[in-house]
């Protein structure tokens, strides 16, 4: 289906937004009043400006409180309309979208309504233009869809057809199924929005909080599949007034709204993609650095042994049980210090994963990053992390490590078995957008949503996760932009034994996290622990949680740059992330970073 | 009465917290657990630096859930409560709060809920502690005020008494008037916070959006009102959730916080502080540059004149009707180029405006800038600017010019007649703040607070203003903490006839924002114009608004450094500020800066 965008989602000038969702992939273009009336273009440079960057405009909405008003008011209507319908043929829009009425002018009459917006209809076809009458959920006596249509049905006339908004039907909470019940061909137009499920007022609901279609709560796709029952074939189009998209710049946002409507075909079964293929594992973590020192001091005292280096590039590779982590000293480094820039994700098939990804607008990077490497499929995440889709030890796939020259090594430690999972901190406007990258690109689950106290702000962090737990991403976004350096990303070490790991490395001379003592007294009012264990993990800084499946004991080494690793020891099927000690650990992190000054 | 703040009210480290706190000139503290847990200092320390700080200890809440509950859960939760407890001694704090159950373990039982509470009581006697029993608005089966009392009264244990919430209470539309049937002596403890009217979930309400006393929509004053009828001799204590607060600074929000108190205290009859003294109109806006030269040509053909110097310091004034602009080239010019730094506010009493102000805490700055000065009443305003309480030509009064000295000058124009009003950018987490410090220390009223769209995010802004319009102050926010600068400050002019002052600007040489031609098509829609009267309006970039009372028409400059001048006409009663055309206006402010690249 043809895809378009209403300019109010997006940030910027008319032009910056054009730009964006053309560039994005687009068919189409709802030009919302406030941005035509505030552009330095005339309406046919507009259009214009469109037909050079193949946009078609869909929809024009200049038009409020129109029916079932008295008739001097109407009068006025009809006057103001003649004005708009000749800007909308200077723009070459064809469809006006008309919302029920919240004037306090307007009565309960759906005669009289059926009868104006027929000589509304009547003066939008001498301008070649269709009138699409939608429901406000807040409108003043036409609220649902089915009302809006039995007025449309009412009026019969042949320019005059419905607009059906996801946002307004199923934030009222309406049963999308009589949809169907509408002819197909008196479906004008279709928005669509989802939104998060707040218990709010409906009006500050719609014009703060809508989001892209899988980034909230609201069942979009199955709506959807009744509209296309019902034979519409007009575009699926975004209309999602966002406080946060509003800020953002339009170029990414536009693509991850892109985005959002492919995976929303594909639920409906109106567009084929690549099928997912969900990573099994982590394969490696790779961390860039303008000095290798102090990240291989805390890899080599958690037990970790340097036991291959890149042929041709400086990346070590660092190896305790199947955790691996890469050391890249090359010019990817970045300027801001230590930083965790790329994932390998065990798949099951590379090849197909990078056809998903990049089939749902994710950035395909080069296969070979230098002209002797193996061939390696990988895209970019939203926040710009690296994902490479790769295979280890698989016979009936390349091996990522053939790059790799092994290095003599002594044994490596073998508390530290895997990696648990990966903390990635996301720019501060697309945090629902990495959510929605994660899902549909590589097929994980989004898990709820939480928030953290941190003692500068909140923390929001969502973990999106494989079936089998092989692969784990804690996405977390800081309360406000300034955030976006404040807190580090981790790397999450899976042991057997967090205490005999802790001090080992603390034997080697590896700092850990210090915890404040009253959080080890209030752990002795909560829970009930054998003689000397609280002592131990006090003197560790191990922190203990617990939830209906098992128990979780964790601890931190301090931050170098801006990446700490985490110590987690999982029993019994505990399926979170220690949560519940987050606020003392993030006070801990600001203690600490003010006492080294970093 | 005493005062008190939670420290979950405030962003930071719990040190930092508590020296705000202190600093501010609260009486005490409540802690909030997750502030001590974090905290490296032990409950003794804590202690200790409450009591160098000259801070009491008024509430420890670390119980949840405690009671109606089975009888094995309860043994759980006396255990946890007898460690709390213990910290609570070592802590130096006698009362500690629990909130009526959320846990689904708890039963209907109000029999139950008392007998346990007594127990708790019991328990909590042997440590010397008090038990405030609150409900929560969201309680499983107590959350009504008077429902807890019940629940205390049938206990009728003397170390049981009931805690009340301002915001549990107003949020579930209690009628405090009960409040008066509890005695005194059983009320242990009183909790203030507002929040602005939403419709929203209460819990999300409540953790996000409270607000300070004065800064919401609760009559919080009239709640405590009978709180004192009913013999409570306690702290008032603010307990406020507010994300934004959390990112804040400590210090300024701690001041805000007991502004507030001392508000209310006042409202409620318990505190006298100096008469508010309202200004009654604008006596000079002063702006501070490095280089007088841009804005001399602006005022210049504004009409202004160069009508006298200060005797002692770079500073001229220039004059047009009772328009006064002060142009300051000293030390004080801010780095980042031409700002309004000071206004002039015609007082009735100076020094009682001072007095008020001084007592609600406004930073007083020296009544002489240099020596040779005459004495000047200034405060400064939470956003910096410095605010002068002064007289312009009455007999009684010195004169805030007698510091200048004439200069020879040709007549000014005639057309601009005062300042109509200033528009000061606020920063970002003091907005709430600033209403309330213009509304508290110098009397005006807020009006209702609109949101505009900016291209590039929300705008809030909320007008301040004296009864008889002699005194408009637009504060406005941007939506994140990078806007602070993106927004200029502006001096509106309050002219005659806005089309001749604005075509003899033009004229000069004077550059004015222009608007686009699709602004004019859609007034053209909307209403109807003489003859011709469209075509100068689009020629000299002048909007058009009108409300019940009347027309508005205004037009812009360009900005010079963060200040750009208005020039508005209010014909018949007009009463607002054109904030419909605010959006075309700020599109086209973003516009001229990207051409200009400022």
């Amino acid at each position: 289906m043809r895809t378009s965008i209403a300019t109010v989602s997006l940030g910027g000038s008319l032009t910056e937004k054009l730009a964006a969702a053309s560039r994005a992939g687009f068919d189409g273009v709802e030009i919302f009043e406030n941005d035509l009336l505030a552009s330095p273009l005339t309406p046919e440079e507009i259009r214009g400006r469109c037909a050079d960057l193949g946009l078609t405009i869909d929809l024009y909405q200049p038009m409020r409180d129109v029916e079932a008003v008295p008739v001097d008011e109407f009068g006025r209507n009809l006057r103001r309309a003649r004005h708009k319908f000749e800007v909308m043929r200077r723009l070459g829009a064809d469809t006006v979208l008309v919302c029920s009425s919240v004037s306090p002018l307007a009565v309960d009459d759906d005669a009289l309504a059926a009868e104006q917006l027929s000589q509304l209809a009547d003066l939008a076809q001498e301008f070649g233009i269709r009138v699409a009458y939608e429901a406000l959920a807040w409108g003043r006596h036409v609220s649902t869809y089915d009302h809006a249509w039995q007025v449309v049905e009412a009026a019969g006339h042949p320019a005059l057809g419905t607009c059906l908004d996801s946002f307004h039907i199923l934030s009222r909470g309406s049963d999308p199924k009589g949809i169907e019940d509408i002819p197909g061909e008196k479906i004008f137009f279709l928005q669509l929005a989802d939104a998060p499920l707040l218990a709010m007022d409906v009006l500050q609901w719609s014009r703060h909080y809508r989001c892209f279609p899988g980034q909230g709560g609201f069942d979009v796709a199955g709506l959807v599949r009744h509209v296309v029952r019902a034979g519409y074939t007009g575009p699926l189009s975004l209309e999602v007034f966002n406080d946060v998209f509003r800020q953002a710049e339009a170029g990414p946002t536009a693509v991850d709204a892109l985005r959002s409507l492919l995976v929303l075909q594909e639920a409906v079964g109106v567009a084929e993609l690549p099928a997912p293929v969900v990573p099994t594992g982590v394969a490696f973590a790779e961390l860039v650095t303008p000095d290798a020192e102090p990240v291989s001091a805390v890899l080599g005292a958690l037990g970790f042994v340097r036991a291959a280096r890149h042929r041709s590039k400086p990346v070590d590779l660092w190896q305790q049980g199947d955790a691996r982590v890469l050391v890249n000293t090359g010019p990817a480094a970045r300027r801001d210090g230590t930083g965790l820039a790329a994932i390998g994700l065990e798949s099951p098939d590379p090849e197909g994963a990078a056809r998903r990804a990049e089939a749902l607008l994710a950035p395909v990077l080069p296969r070979r990053r230098a002209r002797e490497d193996a061939p390696l499929e990988a895209v970019a995440a939203p926040d710009g992390t690296e994902l490479f889709f790769c295979a280890t030890g698989r016979p009936e796939l390349p091996d990522w490590r053939a790059d790799f020259e092994d290095v003599q090594h002594t044994p490596a430690a073998s508390d530290i078995r895997r990696i648990d999972h990966l903390a990635l901190t996301q720019p501060w406007h697309h945090f629902d957008e990495a959510a929605l990258f994660h899902q549909g690109v590589l097929g994980l689950d989004a898990q709820e949503s939480v928030d953290v106290a941190d003692p500068y702000g909140l923390l929001r962090s969502r973990a999106v996760t494989g079936a089998d737990g092989g692969v784990r991403i804690a996405l977390s976004v800081g309360a406000a932009p300034a955030d976006d350096t404040v807190h580090a990303q981790h790397i999450a070490l899976d042991t057997r034994d967090v205490v005999a790991v802790a001090r080992r490395f603390r034997a080697a001379g590896g700092l850990l996290l210090e915890m404040p003592a009253n959080y080890y007294d209030d752990l002795a009012a909560r829970f009930e622990f054998a003689d000397g264990e609280l002592a131990t993990y006090k003197e560790l800084g191990i922190l203990y949680d617990r939830d209906a499946y098992g128990e979780f004991r964790h601890c931190y080494t301090r931050t170098v740059g801006r990446v700490f690793f985490e110590l987690v020891q999982r029993d019994g099927g505990y399926r979170g992330y220690g949560a519940a000690n987050a606020p003392v650990r993030l006070a801990a992190q600001h203690a600490a970073r003010r006492l080294t000054g970093g």
